[in-house]
């Protein structure tokens, strides 16, 4: 059966109010599906329907929804069930969720929930955000130093299926201190009364709770974990953070990255549940800031007016290769600063390769501003074949033009690998320097190129 | 001890031929690490460490090398110790490197190779570039549907430290039919004679060989799944992608995207490992469209030349706003663009939602346009106030600017959501209208609003 025909065939359930007979067709859905399934469902049959759901998935099901049909079906379940709701939820899943509630539903949750877990909410609350301490779940497997094969096995028996995971168990100390890890594929390879110390692996690679979400991300991509331990400043194993939350990490890099690239101030939110009014919060500010930069570029026409207007239909043809000049200087400028930007997230480059980046721009350039100012000749005299014949003005029109974007094409590609290693030196996101501020640099150097020549030769 | 000081360490240990004193520095590195360190050996003491290296981990470490290093390595081993290596790899980790060599290399790889191991590598190098097929491992754990939990755990022990993952285990029926997935934590927890048909989960979510790897990736994103089964068209198991290489993955898409959105050919290679002919073969073919496309935007200034030369100074203050026009709709173009395109990668919008998309940018742009417009004209009467003067010809420069502004921003965040959704509908990559080609057609749109509305009020 597709997933299209059992959610019928549960609609139809919900409908007849048939809902002993759920179960079957609730078996062949993952608890994703079944999360998608209840997005679509009003409030009425909302209720109705998480009741049935059997306990040991309602809470997983219930992390997979979305905040708002979340919040909706905190509003129709009594305080009861909120508090075995929590109780049953992983607590990275449970903060992710508290955070996007308003404030007054917050309270009532914690009200309902436990002394110890309330506490534990309330300081993963205070992680700042984008922390490693504000993604990680504190449902993980770990295994004193000197308890032996049998005994860890007998630990994880009896508690590693509430753990988020235990493939990777870790070994801590008296004091909590972290020492090693142990796979549980060797663990349960490894003789019975073996202790830990002896069979774990020391080299474990851990972050603190205050590092930024990129770092992990960056170790687990590095090192191919499937999870990676946290610690507090005293080297005390807090907390681990899975790979499936690091894949929504990376999703949320990329996306800041690509906004961030293009002119907007980044957000987590999805597209089609970001208000109106925030979408144009995100974007106003910088075509404001530059609509207002661009007027340098304005004076740089107008201080130049004088060359255009005595020249006549020179000044108009000359005029006609604007865009054409400041596009390709654009385009050029941002596909260097575009690979630049990536490969420094990807920590393929830093600003210690600055001289050799730079070096490898600069010989780029001069191929495509070669191959592109002999391209232009051709397109110029092609055109003014048709329109005003080729005579010595067009033809110096031509060289003019095609000359100044030839330096313009040098000038974008330093600028699209210099800007962005710098920023990162600065410790400014390198992503800013990739799109419209380049754009707007390059425009004005390319007019003031493109003018200079032309009062020379013209 | 820093990664550093093991370094310092190991190269003094080289240099001074002490091979036998390694192992305790070795010990503290991870294989990432080690792979980290061989990169800048240079042959003679390359082919010297990599000997010692302890033999469960060599093939790792061979594994994470990058491609370069790894060729230099098997042209200095000898034919019997790649006969070891390759037989110590992970089958998607060989076929990974082997697509990277020259054919003369691969040639004497196979040769070294078994027959069985032999045909298995061809019949991966025969799977169509970003397959499901071209990513997945054959090291998986299988359990047959019959089977008792005793005799499950009994094949894992014996089988399990060479598999990538054992965290979760195939159940195949007898003509290796894919029939449910079984996880090792509720495998352990399980009585010993229940058979694996009981105890499976037959809800198992799958790809077929010749699925695209952007397909697994979001699966995997979807589901949170540490591996995913590949089955043939007849639905038999024949390999799993593991999570690490779906991290892979998405940087590859990403990086794919956002050159795509820049006007540059995507590849796979690392920026410093790419020949300066090859970036410049990636850069060049965008720029040229762009460059002869740009030839209509300048057949429309030219075409409107009569307007800018009768008005004299207005032509010139109407010419020095053109950049500002034209950067503001491009901006405006790629930001709407990039939100829709970045929405759709992540599943989360599709060209169901058109005309909902739409109506969020219209109402967007409506709001921008406004700003901007007010904005604008606050600024440029300011500029002329120190300038030409606020006259009635350069209100009516400004407000023909800021009108046709406010035009171009509605066009040019429409056109930013509806070609990406277009270019999906018709099985484009939507990434390729981002960039360059809206500013393009923005640019075009701009200039013929400017001039219509000037040629009708001044």
């Amino acid at each position: 059966m597709t997933q299209e025909t059992i959610f019928a065939r549960l609609n139809t359930l919900l409908e007849r109010n048939q809902m002993n007979k759920m179960h079957g067709a609730l078996l062949m859905l993952n608890v994703v599906d079944i999360a998608e399934f209840m997005e679509e469902l009003e409030a009425n049959r909302l209720l109705k329907f998480f009741r049935i759901l059997p306990k040991d998935i309602a809470a997983d099901v219930f992390a997979y929804l979305d905040s708002e049909k979340q919040q909706e079906l905190i509003e129709l379940i009594s305080d009861g069930e909120i508090n075995d709701l929590i109780d049953d939820m992983y607590l990275d899943d449970t903060v992710d969720f508290l955070e996007e509630l308003p404030a007054v539903v917050v309270h009532r949750i914690l009200q309902n929930t436990n002394a110890e877990k309330r506490e534990l909410i309330n300081r993963f609350l205070k992680y700042p955000a984008n922390s490693a301490g504000s993604i990680m779940t504190i449902e993980y497997a770990e295994l004193q130093e000197n308890s032996t094969v049998a005994q860890a096995i007998e630990t994880l028996r009896k508690t590693g299926l509430d753990k988020e995971t235990i493939y990777t168990c870790y070994v801590i100390g008296t004091g909590r201190q972290l020492l090693g890890f142990v796979e549980l594929r060797h663990l349960i390879l490894a003789k019975p009364d073996e202790i830990m110390t002896n069979i774990m692996n020391s080299n474990v690679i851990s972050v603190k709770t205050t590092d930024d979400r990129e770092t992990v991300a960056d170790l687990v991509r590095k090192y191919d974990l499937l999870s990676l331990p946290v610690t507090d400043n005293e080297g005390r194993l807090v907390g681990i953070v899975t790979v499936d939350d690091i894949i929504d990490v990376l999703d949320a890099e990329n996306t800041e990255d690509m906004e961030l690239m293009r002119g907007l101030l980044p957000s987590d939110d999805e597209y089609m549940k970001t208000p109106v009014a925030t979408l144009f919060a995100k974007r106003i500010p910088w075509l404001l800031i530059l609509m207002v930069s661009a007027t340098f570029t304005g004076m740089i026409i107008t201080h130049f007016s004088d060359v255009l207007s005595t020249t006549g239909r020179l000044g108009v043809l000359l005029t006609a290769c604007l865009p054409m000049l400041m596009d390709t200087g654009g385009n050029c400028g941002s596909q260097s600063s575009t690979l630049v930007i990536r490969s420094m997230a990807l920590g393929q480059i830093g600003f210690t390769d600055f001289f050799q980046v730079w070096w490898r721009e600069v010989r780029v350039a001069f191929l495509v501003g070669l191959t592109l100012c002999v391209a232009n000749v051709a397109r110029q005299l092609l055109l003014y074949t048709f329109t005003d014949g080729v005579t010595i003005d067009t033809v110096t029109v031509t060289f003019v033009v095609s000359f100044a974007m030839f330096l313009t094409v040098i000038i974008a590609k330093s600028l699209g690998c210099i800007l962005p290693l710098f920023a990162k030196k600065i410790k400014l996101d390198p992503a800013i320097m990739a799109g419209p501020i380049i754009t707007t640099i390059v425009d004005a150097c390319a007019l003031t190129i493109l003018f200079t020549i032309a009062t020379k030769f013209m």
